[in-house]
């Protein structure tokens, strides 16, 4: 690779382009499948049924604590796959490069993506990188789309959700988003703030082999926790009643919630994954969660119950109830 | 749907992105597999092998003659399926916005998509909306990724030409990127210049029955027709000899290119396919390509020869040979 920053010819199709994917993506992201460079990826073809999934991803800023724009993008199609209760397998990588973005920030994303594609198990089997003149996009947006492959006996929707199950989170909310916007408007806090951007199917794998019963898996990302569950209420046909003194929330989030004016529960998570399953097999799921790297916060928050369906309420610290509606109007722009 | 732009809330993940779902996307894009909305889609598993690619799509401007960003979206993403001889089965939509473009335009282009899907016979299975603020991107960039099923009998790729092969060509080349550059430019010329964005799918499942010695299958994009031969020539270890005058020109592209001093071989092309074949069939797959409505001037342009490997050869009208390379620069950017 000549030049230290994108230009235009580097997504013309041509030789600059073969340089970028022969010098830096090929030897990062290397395998059987993509080496091919053809027109199309040729995989494997597997079993049962196929999830599949796609994201673009336009975080601002594109490098942040715990993660960059590269480990997002493939960390958050990991887990919509992992969502469906489907192992994931393949990914697909499209690139769009502002002219002048600087190579080495690439290389940075391009080895941040190769090595959470590693941690998940999956591969990149196809890109594809366009470049756009300046000020016609800002530095570099990714899209990874994916499939997986879902055993026979897994049956996990949000619509599933029944009266009774238990409503379970592994972690703290509200992390990534916090720590990108602190980040983007140069915020300082006594406390560290740092993304919880993590690939969630290994933790998906364990709660799938210790209960039958998950009914609903969901990432709680863009609008957070209290949209995801408005969405799963509305599916489901039940309400969700959240308990608010059991929401596990770092002590950073919560520090600056307060000075911000922001809700965690409306704030994205990029690590973090609601389940509900029935009540019998809760504690036996929480256990497993608590024994994962990606789980040691795990705790039951709510569940779900045959009244105010399509709702979610709130069970405040005081001792009231309110309902906890959609996000509306846009918390955080380009958070994800 | 309230408003007649697209607002930054429209990308949250709240609200406002629920009624662009429901106002816009699924009453246009609607099936059984994209209106359960969960974080992937689940899709019934086929046999064989399976095709995966993904391509963003930047073009400028976003409609054209021909054309526009959707369409050409939904008959990129089939091609480059179709061109590894797999029958494109699902798609994925992925779409960043700019706050403050208008509905009426995203409307008409997903719209677009849908009259594209349909005629393509592939499902849009599963999508994703960002927006990001004024002059953060251009307007709209569309990423979509699908995959493919491929019969068992089926091995056609880029690395298979043999010497001897004749190469063919569905038609006039260069259409689509001289299209798109004269309406970017506000260019006048007496003849009108359309892209010939098309779904090659049909075309390619005629020629594939009409012989089982199609060696290779490629689409000329981004580069042209000299790009993609380059990279024939180079993965299948051959030279490919290119009859000057029997390349087929419009009078529009012959024209624009000479007053333009651009040169019809480097521009895009999103309708065309290069096929090399082996000798004792080409006549077979030019008459059968020539039935379709995609072909109708398909011409046999050259052969690959044992001599030169990896280098694209042009026997010019005055009787010359010159080599043929790859792009380099960038001829035309956002042409796609």
């Amino acid at each position: 690779m000549t030049g230290k920053t994108i230009q235009l010819d580097h997504g013309s199709g041509g030789e600059a382009s073969r340089d970028l994917v022969e010098g830096i993506f090929l030897p990062r992201l290397d395998n059987d499948i993509l080496s091919t460079l053809d027109d199309s990826a040729v995989v494997p073809m597997f079993g049962g049924r196929m999830a599949m999934t796609t994201d673009s991803y336009v975080v601002d800023p594109i490098f942040f604590p715990g993660g960059d724009i590269g480990s997002l993008s493939v960390h958050g199609t990991v887990n919509d796959l992992s969502m469906q209760g489907a192992v994931p397998r393949y990914l697909t990588l499209g690139l769009i490069l502002e002219e002048g973005f600087p190579i080495k920030d690439l290389i940075t994303i391009v080895d941040s993506i190769a090595a959470a594609a590693d941690e998940a198990g999956v591969r990149i089997v196809a890109g594809d990188t366009k470049v756009v003149p300046r000020r016609h996009a800002d530095k570099i947006f990714i899209n990874t789309a994916g499939v997986g492959e879902i055993s026979p006996e897994v049956d996990v929707a949000s619509k599933n959700a029944r009266p009774g199950d238990k409503l379970i989170i592994n972690g703290d909310i509200g992390d990534h988003g916090m720590a990108v916007l602190t980040r983007r408007e140069g915020l300082e806090f006594n406390t560290s703030l740092t993304s919880d951007s993590a690939p969630l199917n290994g933790l998906v794998d364990d709660i799938l082999a210790a209960s039958p019963h998950i009914h609903v898996l969901r990432d709680p990302t863009r609008g957070g926790v209290a949209t995801a569950l408005n969405e799963i209420a509305a599916q489901s046909g039940v309400g969700i009643e959240v308990i608010e003194k059991d929401l596990p929330i770092g002590a950073g989030v919560h520090s600056a919630s307060e000075i911000l004016g922001l809700d965690p529960l409306y704030v994205a998570n990029e690590g973090k994954c609601l389940v509900m399953v029935a009540p019998g097999d809760a504690d036996a799921v929480l256990r497993k969660m608590r024994r994962h790297p990606y789980g040691k916060n795990a705790a039951i928050i709510g569940e779900a119950i045959p009244e105010h369906a399509g709702r979610v309420l709130l069970k405040t610290r005081v001792g009231g109830t309110r309902i906890l509606s959609m996000l509306t109007g846009e918390q955080l722009p380009r958070i994800c």
